[in-house]
């Protein structure tokens, strides 16, 4: 969307939103309208009704939206003095406060009116309502209770929210995919699938991860370390918190200390736990003199960061106060950079296209306007840039250009995945920091014996394992690819009579390494189906009287494939091949 | 050693310290004597000389003490009064202070004489220490610097430390030993083998793990989780803080909170750093209602723990600030606990066994006088000990029956491991634990329909892997079992000639999973050789234009075997058996 479509589609909503009050009004005329702004997908107004109005009433006052559209041609502008605009709402408290306001910061106070409703308002609407606005492309969507102004002390008031967007069309995809979002929201669909649990006691933010959803987790982490590993990284391990001394060096005291959970101890040392890695994975470089011919030195650890996120903030896996990073730094000279950020890329497209993300590559770079946001020479900064600019052109992407974006220690190139859903992620960065080495005096000694600075590159593949696994939950709607998925297998047989070669088949697969449960309940095979399909199981074996003769399944997808009959070693096969593809 | 035994060489010990006084005031009459008690490998006392001395001052000494001895037949004992006490000791401050003391608190001032010596004393001497004192059976060790009664605000007197055993032979060894230990002390063995580092600015007591101690601590803790996935146990995953509240329902809030690392958040959150896991894995049970057939739950985490320890107390990784443990939990009903005691107790053996320590079982029972200090009825501990006795007899060994050594919610068996110089150290324990169930309400649905209550059983195999890998260390002396080792063989090219074939090798082992690392400094071969030594690496390849020529292999192990000759092949079988054995 460009942005003149942007400021349309405002100037629509905006519009809506008078259209909206209007039909309240014209039906309900003692009620007192408040505000009314626009939002990400439409816009919203707040009343006052004198008697509750309810879900069922938000078709009466869409229709009344419909019958006024026409009416509207175009917006007259006005301006009064404050006195004379408190005299229009003399019963309207809302209003009354809003002129006190505008004119107690000296502002004029202006209106628009369209078809002989006027509200107090600053502007920006279609030049003609009634032309402009296709009747099927906006629809009044929900009500809520809202405190006026957001505080709890103040009226509570009701919210009515409106969808609108361009087209019919629009309006469709949006809500059809809001729909399937909320089908696939992880919040919900996590605890279902018995992959993680949030205790009371424990607090919220803080996941307690169930023995499925660890399994999970470590599959995932698993995968990247094999990546990581083909390119010569290592693991070190690191306590989760430090004295506040290492963050001051860092500089990332300054920056972040309000996001920090501190602890002061009984001696009175002040420690801090930790939001990243990279500080305490400098501390295991600098433990010992490098030659360059050690260089690089990659170091990886699958760790925990703590970040002291506020309640509101807080957002089931996706936004947490612990949170799982598969963090790694590199340390190398400048003239290694190329070929460490050319496998780091290998390794997120590797990643990342096991599961159906699209990737698109943002070139983070700095804004030459403002060199005071940044560390260095700008010399330095376009070297930098100039050799991430290469490795996107030798990888032969489209990348986008994004100057102004980079970090104010170095620039970065960041990796944007797009979902199932068609939602945009910001998944992994790869940054140069140049500031870090220099900051902790890290170098190495090059061939004519000096000390020479070097420099580090950040690269988290995940960047977080809850946030990534709230995305591919969401991505996959929960039926994790069969590598993945805790249960790979669900056996159901139908009968007692079928349960022992049901567990000799549990058997012959788990001896192979694959997850197979039994459903050894007295449910009925359809009750087994509902319950196997709920938890999302690639696959269901259904046992009767001819699979137990024939010594052959019946195997049922999940996708809905046809059914097929294969012998155990043939199911063996066929799920082994899955879980070696990454499938 | 028994009781008598002890009390004996506490009475020695004792003397000994009289007649290290009594050769110091005679060798330098101005001296005056503080105070002078035994340890647990002899005595030592405190003097404040005149002039300083130093270790070569001890010899003489010791001399005196030698010349002394056979003229010191047996103690008198006599009584004064405080003041004719303090008229004997007039210019000695430390005496007169002693003095006051004692008779602040009511008590008789006592003294024992012998040889004409008398000193303040309560006590406890040899009957005739010219017979009973064997002159080789001591030692004066050292000389070091002590405040009067530990404190920064008095004198500072010196210390004169003297060993003292039974026979000759035990000092010998004991001194042996102790020259022994300090040689592999993990403090000194672990920065040299490049297992781990500690950072100024991270902390003390927070060891940062290289990545070869990162793949030393993994490999352990795959072992642990090797033979607990055969028992049924499944991986969760937690973070490291808490809510306070959690701790205040699990009881250890009172108990423990002085030992807590405390946060508070910017929301004014009341957080804690877990000490331990097991209030955390409940919260994981709790998730759901459980069936009796879905038990026992089995639950294992390698996790870091936070302690606020002070300063003081720290000690290389053996007792730190951020300790990882290899914890699990069993939730099971009280029916189950047998087998699942059993299970553990083999993981226990098996793990032990395979570094070569002797184990020795305690089973810590509750003591019956002081049923107060204990949750719940007799009965149930009695019950509950008698299957732990029942485990201990069944797998037929000789475990110390501890009456009072039970934690306050349950007995356990303890084991205790003795390293190669004979020390001991407590490791796993198994504890039955009756009381977390009831505080967090911890149910299973029985054959009835009925709630029934579970137990716990704790079951970490190593503690914690930091305390485990110090123990190791020392008892192999840094040099760790092949399947262990982070370099498992070392290839030492002798010059450039054989530097190709030196790579080859070190590709063909590293192909099939064994750790070569290839030498390819300009060293001589003399220092290469040195240098492995150091590094302690369990094998070492010398190639040489021979073994080019022949294509075999010139292999020197570590422990001075007979060299051997074997083909790349060969020698790969070899390794790949001794990873496959644990040797």
């Amino acid at each position: 969307m460009n942005k003149d479509n942007k400021e349309g589609l405002d100037h629509k909503r905006h519009t809506l939103a008078h259209l909206l009050a209007a039909a309240v009004l014209e039906l309900w005329p003692d009620t007192k309208h408040a505000i009314g702004p626009t939002v990400d997908d439409g816009f919203y107004y707040d009343f006052e009704f004198t008697k509750p109005i309810g879900e069922e009433d938000l078709e009466k006052i869409e229709a009344k939206m419909q019958e006024l559209l026409p009416t509207w041609g175009s917006f007259d502008y006005s301006e009064m003095s404050p006195d004379e605009a408190k005299k229009e709402y003399e019963d309207n408290p809302y209003k009354l406060e809003l002129i006190d306001e505008i004119a107690g910061k000296g502002e004029q106070v202006t209106f628009y009116a369209c078809a002989g409703f006027s509200d107090l308002c600053r502007g920006g609407h279609n030049e003609n309502p009634a032309k402009d606005i296709k009747p099927d492309s906006f629809k009044l969507d929900r009500l809520s209770g809202a405190y006026w102004r957001g505080s709890e002390e103040n009226q509570m008031l009701t919210r009515i929210y409106g969808l609108a967007f361009d087209t019919k069309d629009e309006l469709g995809d949006y809500r059809k995919q809001r729909e399937e979002a909320i089908k696939r929201d992880h919040k919900k669909l996590g605890p279902a699938l018995d992959l993680f649990t949030f205790s009371d006691l424990v607090g919220s933010g803080l996941p307690l991860w169930t023995p499925k959803g660890t399994l999970v987790r470590n599959l995932l982490d698993t995968f990247v370390w094999e990546l990581r590993t083909e390119q010569g990284y290592v693991l070190v391990d690191i306590p989760h918190i430090t004295k506040k001394d290492l963050y001051i060096t860092s500089g990332h005291w300054d920056k972040f200390k309000d996001e920090l959970f501190q602890i002061k101890t009984r001696e009175g040392h002040e420690f801090v736990m930790k939001p990243m890695n990279c500080p305490h994975h400098t501390q295991i470089y600098a433990r010992k003199l490098w030659s360059y011919r050690e260089l690089p030195q990659r170091y990886a650890s699958t760790t925990k960061c703590y970040r002291d996120e506020q309640s509101g903030e807080l957002a089931g896996i996706s936004r947490t106060r612990s949170l799982t990073q598969d963090d790694a730094h590199v340390f190398c000279r400048t003239s290694q950079v190329k070929e460490e950020f050319l496998k780091i890329w290998d390794i997120v497209h590797e990643f990342y296209g096991a599961f159906g993300f699209e990737i698109e590559v943002w070139l983070s770079r700095h804004d030459p306007e403002k060199m005071e946001n940044y560390l260095g020479e700008e010399k330095s900064w376009e070297e930098a840039e100039s050799v991430l600019e290469a490795i996107a052109k030798e990888k032969g992407v489209d990348y986008v250009d994004a100057p102004g974006e980079a970090a104010f220690y170095g620039p970065k190139l960041d990796f944007m995945a797009k979902d199932s859903l068609g939602r945009e992620w910001q998944v992994a960065t790869i940054q140069l920091d140049m500031n870090m080495p220099e900051r902790f005096d890290l170098t190495c000694v090059n061939e004519k014996g000096e000390k020479e600075r070097i420099v580090m590159i950040h690269a988290a593949i995940m960047g977080s394992i809850e946030r990534f696994l709230s995305i591919l939950i969401e991505h996959t709607a929960g039926s994790l690819p069969t590598w993945l998925a805790p249960v790979q297998v669900k056996v159901l047989p139908i009968g007692e009579a079928h349960m022992d070669f049901a567990k000799e088949v549990v058997a012959s697969l788990q001896d192979e390494g694959l997850r197979a449960e039994l459903d050894d309940s007295d449910e009925s095979l359809g009750k087994k189906i509902r319950n196997w399909k709920l938890e999302k199981a690639p696959y269901a074996v259904v046992l009767g009287d001819k699979e137990v003769a024939d010594k052959k399944l019946t195997i049922e997808s999940r996708d809905g494939d046809d059914k097929e009959n294969l012998s155990v070693d043939e199911f063996i096969t066929k799920l082994k091949k899955e879980v070696g593809e990454k499938k």
